[in-house]
């Protein structure tokens, strides 16, 4: 059984992106965040609706359209597909739960 | 924005099932528990998978088969359609993520 808290890695340079299930309706990953954030200069636009949950940790999520979310732990955020976001914070480290909705 | 660790409601003699939110692929619960189980002669038969993850709290899952699932804070259990299963024990207070996929 997968545990999302347990075995986190080390202090990394790189996000750490773990597939813990998927089919073909639904892909769930663990990501870990270490204090990196997306380039300035790059946005996320997904084919998929995607949803957040901070399990440890906490975030900064922005809009395209300025719109900004704190994210403490225990936050869920629901991200609809092709709205364009980038993470402008993460503490270091934090634990998200992210579900891609295919 | 909703938040699954807050605003827990208090110890309850029902368990306390709120729906995140809710569109035509996923609904995504939160479910609060104060050591209730499923009755004795009853087993959950769903016509969605769900998933489950112990955010605070822990609780043991019981398949029709015999298997029994031991749950903590931060275990994740994919539970497909028709697999028939009940909950045997929970903490007082557990609080779990329960999403279903429809």
């Amino acid at each position: 059984m997968f545990n999302f808290l347990q075995n986190i890695p080390e202090n990394s340079r790189e996000e750490f992106f773990q597939t813990v299930f998927q089919n073909e309706k639904v892909k769930v990953e663990r990501i870990v965040s270490y204090g990196q954030t997306t380039p300035e200069d790059f946005w996320y636009d997904q084919d998929e609706d995607e949803f957040v949950v901070i399990l440890s940790g906490s975030a900064i999520i922005k809009y395209e359209n300025g719109e900004i979310f704190y994210l403490a732990k225990g936050d869920f955020l629901y991200i609809k597909a092709h709205q364009k976001h980038k993470v402008t914070y993460t503490e270091n480290p934090t634990i998200w739960l992210a579900v891609f909705i295919v």
